[in-house]
C-alpha cells in the first residue's frame, strides 16, 4: 500500500461527526497503525450551511447531492450515514460499488435487506463493503466473528443489541415506573426516536440479528424468517414478579443453528440474574457467542453514540487503508448455503407463564390440572398475598417444555372461569 | 493468494492437538473463510511416540527435533506450543523469521521477554509475529485492540488474565475455604500446575499485561516495569470482608496512561460488586478496555483450555492465509514511543485497609487520629462484635487518597499498642 486513502462520508450528522472528529484527532496515530494517510476529501448534505458542533476542514469538498460522491475519481472510499433500506442510501451503495468504490456504512436495515446483493457486486469489484457500525456499536463484534473466531462453527449467537430498550427495561426495574413513563422519559433524554416503534417493537434488533446471523451461519440474511416480539406489552409486574423468582428481562436477538437447522428470534424474555447478559445494564449492549472450539464469549460495551459507532466505522476505514478487508459476510456470496429456518412454534425450553384471576378457591387447581395434562412440569410458583377484593397474581415458571405445550394450555387457561385475562407468557433464556 | 498455506506445529501437547482437530474438523469451512487449504505439513515432538488422544494424519513430518522445522522448506507458518521464554522456543523463533516463515506463538513469557527484537526481524522479514492465543485464551483481544478499536487512543486496560487464580479466589469466596484449601484442589483438577508460582504470585499476570500495554499504548513491551502482588497473602477475612462492605476481591492486571506516564501493577484488588470485572467468576478471563471514543468495552471469555486456546491459534494462522496479518505490536516496531514510567507509589484511589487490634478501648480513636493526621478520609468502617478474648477486626474503606499516605498511615498504626500485625492494604479499583 502507499498513497493516501481518500474518504467521503455521506451524511454528516452526529456520527458522520464523529467520523470527523476521529479523522482529524488520530491522523497521526491512524497513519502509524495503517502506514498511509486516511484523507477526508468531501462530504454530502442535504444542508450542507447549517450550524454545526464540529469543524470540517476547508480543503473538504461539499456536495448537496449524495450521489455525486460515487461520481467523484478522487474518492477511494464512501463511508454511507444517511440511513434507510432503500432510497439513497441503497443508490449510493450500488453506484459506488459499481464504481469501485470501497462502501462502509452504519446501516443495518440496508444491509438486512439487501446485503447479498451488495456483497456479491462488492466481491467482483474487489472491493469492500463493510458494515461494523451496524451491529452493537463500538462493540467490534463482526470482526470478532468473521476473525478473531474464524476457527469456530458457530452454535448460538444471543444479544441486547438496542440499546433504548435495555435502557427502558433497566429503568423500569430500578425505578417501578411504567413502559410509558420511561419512555417518554428516554424520548427527552434523546435515548429513543420520536416514533420509538423500530426499537421498542424489536424491529432494530431484528435487524442486526439478520447480520450476526448470516455471518455465524454461514447463510444468506434471512430478515423475513425472524420471529419478532417487542416489549410495549411488558407490564411491571412481569419485571418484580422476574425479579423476585431470580431473572432479569431484557430484549434479546437469539439465533441459533442444531441439526442444520436455524432459529431467529427477537423477543422480550427472563435470563437469570447470574447468566451473562442478565448483568448487562442501561444502554450497553452485549453479544454472547458460542463457538465449537472456543466456548463462551461475551462482548459489552456501548451500542450507539457518536463516539463509539465511529470508532466502528473506523475499524472498517483502517481494515481498507491497510488492504485487509474480508468478503462481507465471512465467506463468498456464493458460498452462502441455504438453509432451513424454524419458526419460534418449535421452541423448546422453560417458561414464565403469570396469571391473573379472581382471589377465589379452585383456580390454582384448575391451572395445575391444565399443566399436568399438557405435560408441563413446574419449577417454581409464585402467588403473593392480595387485598381483599383484587386480583390474584400466579407466577409460574415451568420446566422445559415446548411452545406448542405452552400455547394449549394457556389457550385452556384462559377458559378458566375466574381467570381475569389471557396468561402472560414469557421464554426464559440461560445466556 | 492462492496455493496451499502449509503448516508445523512445534510442541504438540493439549493445545497442539486442539490445533490439529481444528484444522482437520474444520477443513472446509476454514477454507472457505480464507480461500485456501490450510494444510498441516509437520510437527515436533520430544516424544513422538508418545500416546496421544488425538490423530496426526499419516502424510505429517514428525520431528524430533523442532529446529530443524525452520529448516524444512515446505513449511509456510511455524506455530509454537513449546513454552519459555528462553531455551528451544526462542531459538526456534529467531531462526523461523530469519527464515522467512511466518511464526505464530501462544507463548506470553517470549512475548513478554523478547517480543520487541523478534518484531524487528518479522517486519524485515515481512512476515508474521502473531500471539494472539497469548493472552486471554480464547478472547480475541489482541485483534480487538489492533484492528477493532483500531480508531481509538487508549487511556486504560485491566484485566483478569489468569484463570487460575480467578477460580482460587472464586472458590474461596463461595466456599470459605482457605488459599491453600483451594489451590490443592484446582491442582487435582488439573487447573493449577504442580508449580503454581507463575500463576499465583502473579508473573503470567504480568506477562500478558506487559503484551496489552505495548499494543494499547504504542510503546516498547516493558515487564520490568511491571509492579506485582500475588494472591498468597490474602486472607479469607479479606475476602469475607469485602463481600460485606459491596466488593469481591480480583488479581487485576492494570495498566494506565496519563500525561504520556504508564503505570502497569499486577495485585489483587476490590472491585464494587456491580462493575463488569466483578462479574466474572469461575476460569473465565475478562478484558477491560477504555478508549477515547468508543468508551468503556468488556470483553469476558474462557483464558485457557485446548479449544479456547487452540482457536485463538486458528485465529492468527487464518490472518496470514488471508494475508492481512499486521505489525505483531500494532504499529512498526521504529514507531514505538519511548515513554515514561510510574510505580505504584504514585498509585492514587481508594483503599481497603484492615487491622487486626486486641478488643480494647482506645484503638479506634488511635486509628482515626493517624488516618485524619495523613488526610485520608473514610468512606465506610466496619468493625463486627468478637467474642470475649477473640482480636478483632478492623476494616476502613478509605476515600480516594494517594499510595504514599496509606502507607504512612499503616506504618503509624502497625505501632498503636494493642494493634497486632501490621495492616492490611488493598487497591480499590472500579473497573
Amino acid at each position: 500500500m502507499s498513497g493516501n486513502l481518500n474518504i467521503a462520508i455521506a451524511g454528516i450528522g452526529t456520527v458522520g461527526g464523529g467520523v470527523v472528529k476521529i479523522l482529524s484527532e488520530a491522523a497521526s496515530l491512524l497513519e502509524k497503525r495503517c502506514g498511509r494517510k486516511v484523507v477526508l476529501k468531501a462530504v454530502s448534505s442535504r444542508d450542507c450551511g447549517k450550524a454545526r458542533d464540529f469543524k470540517v476542514g476547508s480543503d473538504v469538498k461539499w456536495y448537496d447531492d449524495a450521489l455525486a460522491l460515487a461520481d467523484d475519481k478522487d474518492i477511494d472510499v464512501i463511508v454511507e450515514l444517511i440511513g434507510g433500506a432503500d432510497g439513497i442510501a441503497l443508490e449510493l451503495c450500488e453506484k459506488s460499488l459499481n464504481a469501485g468504490k470501497h462502501f462502509i456504512t452504519a446501516n443495518k436495515a440496508l444491509v438486512a435487506k439487501h446485503g447479498k446483493r451488495l456483497a456479491e457486486i462488492a466481491e467482483q469489484k474487489k472491493v469492500a463493503f463493510a458494515f461494523e457500525a451496524a451491529v452493537a456499536g463500538g462493540i467490534p463484534v463482526i470482526k470478532v466473528l468473521k476473525e478473531g473466531l474464524v476457527g469456530n462453527d458457530f452454535s448460538r449467537i444471543a444479544g441486547i443489541m438496542n440499546g433504548t430498550c435495555n435502557y427502558i427495561l433497566t429503568e423500569m426495574k430500578e425505578t417501578g415506573r411504567s413502559f410509558a413513563d420511561v419512555l417518554k422519559e428516554a424520548q427527552d433524554l434523546g435515548y429513543a426516536e420520536a416514533d420509538p416503534s423500530f426499537d421498542v417493537d424489536g424491529i432494530d434488533t431484528a435487524h442486526k440479528l439478520s447480520i450476526l446471523t448470516s455471518i455465524a451461519f454461514g447463510v444468506p440474511v434471512n430478515f423475513e424468517a425472524i420471529y419478532i416480539e417487542g416489549i410495549r406489552e411488558l407490564s411491571l409486574l412481569d419485571i418484580s414478579d422476574a425479579h423476585e423468582l431470580g431473572y432479569k428481562i431484557k430484549l434479546l436477538g437469539i439465533a441459533v443453528k442444531r441439526d442444520g437447522v436455524i432459529k431467529q428470534s427477537v423477543y422480550p424474555c427472563l435470563v437469570p440474574v447470574d447468566y451473562p447478559l442478565a448483568k448487562v445494564d442501561g444502554v450497553n449492549n452485549a453479544i454472547f457467542i458460542e463457538g465449537s472450539y472456543v466456548g463462551k464469549i461475551v462482548l459489552e460495551g456501548p451500542g450507539a453514540g457518536r463516539g463509539a459507532t465511529a470508532s466502528a466505522v473506523l475499524s472498517d476505514i483502517i481494515d481498507v487503508a491497510s488492504n485487509r478487508f474480508t468478503y462481507p459476510f465471512g465467506v463468498p456470496v456464493g458460498s452462502l448455503e441455504k438453509c432451513n429456518y424454524t419458526g419460534v412454534e418449535k421452541h423448546k425450553g422453560e417458561y414464565y407463564l403469570r396469571i391473573t384471576a379472581l382471589d377465589e378457591a379452585g383456580i390454582l387447581a384448575g391451572i395445575s390440572d391444565i399443566l399436568r395434562d399438557e405435560e408441563i412440569s413446574v419449577e417454581s410458583l409464585l402467588q403473593k398475598p392480595v387485598k381483599k377484593g383484587d386480583n390474584a397474581n400466579i407466577v409460574v415458571i415451568t420446566h422445559s417444555c415446548t411452545e406448542n405445550s405452552v400455547k394449549k394450555a394457556v389457550t385452556r387457561i384462559a377458559k378458566i372461569k375466574g381467570v381475569v385475562n389471557a396468561p402472560k407468557v414469557l421464554r426464559i433464556e440461560s445466556v
